[in-house]
């Protein structure tokens, strides 16, 4: 398997990463293809689709496990690892479908694809992008599992002033709807527990009491 | 990238497989894994899904190709690999959600997952499985680039009746589906001319003429 690509975000650590693709739409990422692949042609036609197909590998694999326990159930349930999309898989591969905003020129790197919603930390290595096709990929009939009975529940989001002021509306809208999922480990319900952030270059502290976040600079 | 689980199916050879996930609704696969990844915990709470995603390897890899010629364009269009779902990718992955239709019990070989509408080859190594989350996955607005300008034209189909005796009602169901999608290579058009199809243990042969396709047993 070999790097074909890296993602570029505000995110530097899995800390805060939105959990699934999608969870945080307005999260924009470049697409930066390696050297070797900087091929103008091999991208032709792809501007037609609205959604891609992005296979990645989880940085910092630990191996794999036949259960693992997943956030959506609070974190002491175990599940199948094929039965989650967990990083302990035996190959430890991603997938993720994103929007494809354009794409650009962008100096040295050749094109570079915009994409929204990914859930990939920065620098994760690419192995295939795919185009996301509707008549295969859409089962609107789908069923959802052990996940469609532990829906999401969002959290109230105040963002001290000087944080809001530090991003620009863009990046403030995206810090909102990481801070609304509850980036807490799940295991962890310690009300008042501040936690540490690193997102768009800034150290952002955060604690959750009741059913709001709050959030502000270090 | 280690092989966890092999597809077995009544497709020995590329030539007829479904050209996409689905194309192919009642064509039924199992999914063997290898005697390693025989855990049934690691399958717990997957029975709860409709379906499920395939990462795959493409069998018989020739190389990847910056620009390839999708069969959905008639063969004679260049697209870029990435702006189509070609196995002549830089890294040869597959992707395919398929219906999952149960898990069985299969003797030595342990839980086996039944499924349908795969696109995989017999023994096709399967690298990983992933629930198909709605929440993730359907992106109903999702727009189809040049796909969509180019439907699927579907033929009528005349199976001769030994052929029809020689197979179950749902392999007979099967083969309608595969022909119906007109199996020659895209950049042939020889009316009359006869190919040949090896599925579910028989030779069969095809020819396309009109908007038919008749087959018979060789």
């Amino acid at each position: 398997m070999e790097t074909i690509a890296r993602i570029h975000n505000d995110f530097p650590t899995k800390f805060g990463l939105p959990r699934q693709a999608g969870l945080a739409p307005s999260l924009r990422s470049k697409v930066v293809f390696e050297p070797a692949y900087r091929i103008a042609e091999a991208l032709r036609g792809l501007e037609g689709f609205s959604h891609i197909w992005l296979i990645w590998g989880f940085s910092a694999s630990e191996g794999w496990s036949p259960t693992v326990r997943p956030p959506r159930l609070g974190g002491n349930v175990r599940m199948g690892v094929f039965a989650t999309r967990s990083p302990y898989r035996p190959n430890p591969i991603g997938l993720s479908s994103v929007r494809l905003e354009g794409i650009e020129k962008d100096g040295d790197n050749g094109l570079v694809l915009v994409v929204s919603g990914a859930d990939l930390m920065d620098g994760t290595p690419i192995y295939d992008i795919k185009p996301y096709l509707p008549g295969a990929d859409v089962h609107p009939d789908a069923s959802d599992g052990f996940v469609g009975a532990h829906p999401q529940r969002l959290l109230d989001v105040d963002i001290a002033p000087d944080l809001a002021a530090a991003l620009s509306d863009s990046r403030l809208a995206t810090l909102r709807e990481i801070l609304a999922q509850d980036p807490r480990p799940a295991y962890q319900d310690d009300p008042g527990r501040q936690y540490g952030l690193s997102y768009a270059g800034l150290e952002i502290c955060f604690a959750v009491e009741g059913g709001t976040v709050r959030a502000w600079r270090k």
